[in-house]
């Protein structure tokens, strides 16, 4: 019996930027934050502290400053491409790379050129992986939150010994939706394909009549793969944000739905994925991403 | 010298409270945070635990709930006045309320009825204070974040042998803004109000060429009062949300204000109030709120 | 009518300062977040952008380093009244200070000279505020989180027609301990006088029957102002961190008293303030502090 | 081409349990966060919304609460364990389950039968996975800070073009441990085995000295390894939590490692798992954890 090292990564996390882009007197700014990490043959450190292949993470910091100035950022799935491709063999033992980028909404203040107002608590993300010459890219929405104020059900589960719920066919059903669509390749209209998919989630949710969050969920990614065909797989992550009816009738009242107790914790979570059935192996995309 | 009970509030904070009212298909939400304080004789409490006169703080929260079934919640601060009014003397004890209302913002989605998406994390504040039959309403917004990407300089100011800092004519400002407001009175169009005094402030940090933040927000207070004469005193806490040019001349590169770190802490933290000359006595508007 | 510039401060908030102590091969540190404020003829920069007066955040940062390491920073208390004191006429316009500074708790990893693991979220505190040539010190603790499995009861308050809650003679209490007290003058042993009230407060939490958490917080304030004649006032801040019961009667259970939900939100929240009949004035000590 | 449903899972998160024993007048407490997840033949509830197969997480929570009484809950793994397998099987279409506990620390106030102060933030956890008849489980630990004020080096890193981070032979080394160990099988002495863990972590970060965080964090593993022959792998996850030395020279002070900057973003982070090479396979031990 011997004790080895598994596998393992290492990086800067969190790297906070902000770029500014003059067209004349508009500006346009880009706030990201950055995560590298580098996979390699790294035993060295790990078991003699000899750093010889280790790429400081502070240098990484620096490169992903420097690339920010170098070209422009453009979007974020280029932008983690390009940070990725490069550190995959700028030091030899370097031969896999993992770059999470985290995009913030900004919006123009009506009729200025270079004044803003920040969007939403959403963010726009992806998560690119980069293997020897090869590379997947994991694109995504964290903190997407939404709600329906009717319908929504709930009914027709069973009723083992520790069941109390009553059912329902009139909820509230709102979530925070965290999204993680695996493209097939990486020749894709980014921009275009985030928008789009993002609204066909959007739609969806609304659109859809629901019996269960775990219907929703299905038919948010059927509806992203049935219409973005450069997408290979959904993952979803759906807490159910309890919105329960408070019962007014001590008071005399009839509560129709009207008066909700939006409650922290405890709170449902559903998780699943949704693919195609010849979608192209997912290699290393989900590798070290967090399973749903 | 004896040991005495000085100043003191009881109540329960942080009721999450979501409505939905309908008009036919068309369904409105309301998202809302409500603290409530109560004030008065409460010595017997504190001193031997008899709590004769302590409305409990569960009667507290039921009563937020319940109001807001039997009249439309409506405007924020209506909501506010009512439960505080009801609560003062409700209770013979009970002389004085503090409540305390966040609203949180939610869009809805494009051509839908009753689904919705939740907007920004900048909230609306109300914070109601009743003692006897005088009522003081302090309004105001919470992390409402602003970035403007030039227009803002600092110089001119003091060295003094701690003094590092280099001076500027050219930096990014940003902020998230705590604004409270002190209405003269109550008898407001409070939602006009509040959209009005949003946009000035907005409109004002965007057109002010600054030259310090206290600069920006004492012309943002002044926008204020000399458009909305219902208003008799703001009050602003802005941090300075640092954004430092990265030094990228090791890297043979000129970083003409095109790539920032957005530092975390710590921050600077500019407060201040504006006021008019004139204006009614505070009273007891701002006794329990923070200094800023 | 004119619109006039009302109190204002401005500094650096939340300076993380790690200072390391060598006595010979043994280290002790300190792990403190410093926020300066300065106050006085502040009018220049707010109303024309004259920074002439402004000594800039930046410096307030360089010196709250430069004096961790010009003197050793010893009692929190003590480096507080440096720093205020010298900014205070440091420049001519400054006449007034509030310095903020919280401690984070380590604790030795047993038998090493300078190996620390971080103790528990509790925080303490002080707030040094200083005019001119007075002085004034509340020091305090946060997050102390305190909880008695019983010895806790909770009836006799009054029934309106929005109560529904049940009396008990047997409850969880539990809080968050925020405590202030106010120094009567700054010739103080900081270190002794913090932990004794420490103390005295947690055994008072844990002996005193309680009958509301009203009743608590004034014999933990009480017995503060009993045992330490340096103290002139106590005001503590308690939010009720609600545990009910589970009803676990649907499963044919009886719970007593041994499964608990505890809690997020909504909480109870009582404040208040004890104090000595003969206390020497409060002056400017509380005038920037939340109310309670 | 067919879209079709991958894998899925669905349960009730941060249920939060605290329970009382009693022995005579001394009790004990047990503060549990509880997260359950179900997996299974779910593909009605996603593809039809028919929630006949769908034990509801309102079920799921009743449960955690019910257990907690039916017996004591006993350490962390047996509790997760008696769930896990109670409801694989409960209902016909769940054939696995995957249990999450994390274990908060209260400290006895001293000399006190039933008053307790919260400890450090440090969570104790677990995570189960049941899959028919197997059985995993993978405890550990989340947010063990810990620092070293000295013993730490971190030099002969490759110098690359955006390289600017200068060679060190002495600097603290802190960080935040998230470590997750995989047992071989389930009869073990839970308590006993996550006390002499914990304690040879801490023991091995104190006493190696560190040339890279990457050694510290193998070091760990493998003394756990070495002394825990029921652990089979062991995962860390270790952000390098950067104190900079502050420059003090512009101030003509010399600071020899005295006072630091205690830096929130970004970090380092570190990853890495230490296993044995004739470890069981791993099965679903890991399969919807964080990959570190």
């Amino acid at each position: 019996m011997a004790i080895v090292l598994g596998p393992n990564q290492y990086g800067k996390a969190e790297n906070r930027l902000v770029t500014v882009s003059r067209n004349g007197s508009v500006h346009t700014i880009k706030d990201l934050t950055v995560s590298t990490s580098l996979r390699g043959d790294l035993a060295d450190t790990h078991l003699t502290g000899d750093n010889a292949k280790v790429l400081a993470t502070d240098t990484q910091k620096n490169t992903v400053y420097a690339f920010a100035k170098e070209a422009p950022v453009g979007e974020i799935e280029d932008f983690a491409l390009r940070l990725g491709r490069h550190f995959v063999g700028s030091q030899e033992p370097i031969t896999g790379a993992r770059i999470l980028v985290d995009e913030h909404s900004w919006n123009r203040i009506d009729g200025h050129d270079h004044s803003f107002v920040q969007g939403s608590n959403e963010k726009r993300t992806t998560a690119v992986t980069i293997d020897g010459s090869q590379a997947w890219v994991v694109s995504g929405v964290r903190d997407l939150v939404v709600l329906k104020s009717t319908g929504s059900e709930f009914h027709g589960y069973p009723k083992d010994p520790y069941t109390t719920l009553k059912e329902t066919d009139d909820r509230i059903l709102a979530t925070s939706v965290t999204a993680r669509w695996r493209y097939a390749g990486t020749d894709v209209d980014w921009a275009k394909s985030f928008t789009e998919i993002r609204l066909t989630m959007l739609k969806t949710f609304a659109d859809k009549h629901s019996l269960s969050l775990q219907q929703t969920l299905y038919a948010m990614g059927e509806a992203v793969l049935t219409t973005r065909p450069e997408v290979a797989e959904v993952r979803l992550s759906m807490p159910n944000k309890h919105h329960f009816p408070v019962d007014l009738s001590p008071f005399g009242l009839e509560n129709d739905n009207e008066v909700f107790y939006a409650a922290d914790r405890p709170y449902g979570l559903i998780e699943g994925s949704v693919l195609r059935d010849d979608a192209p192996d997912a290699g290393l995309a989900w590798s070290t991403l967090p399973a749903f």
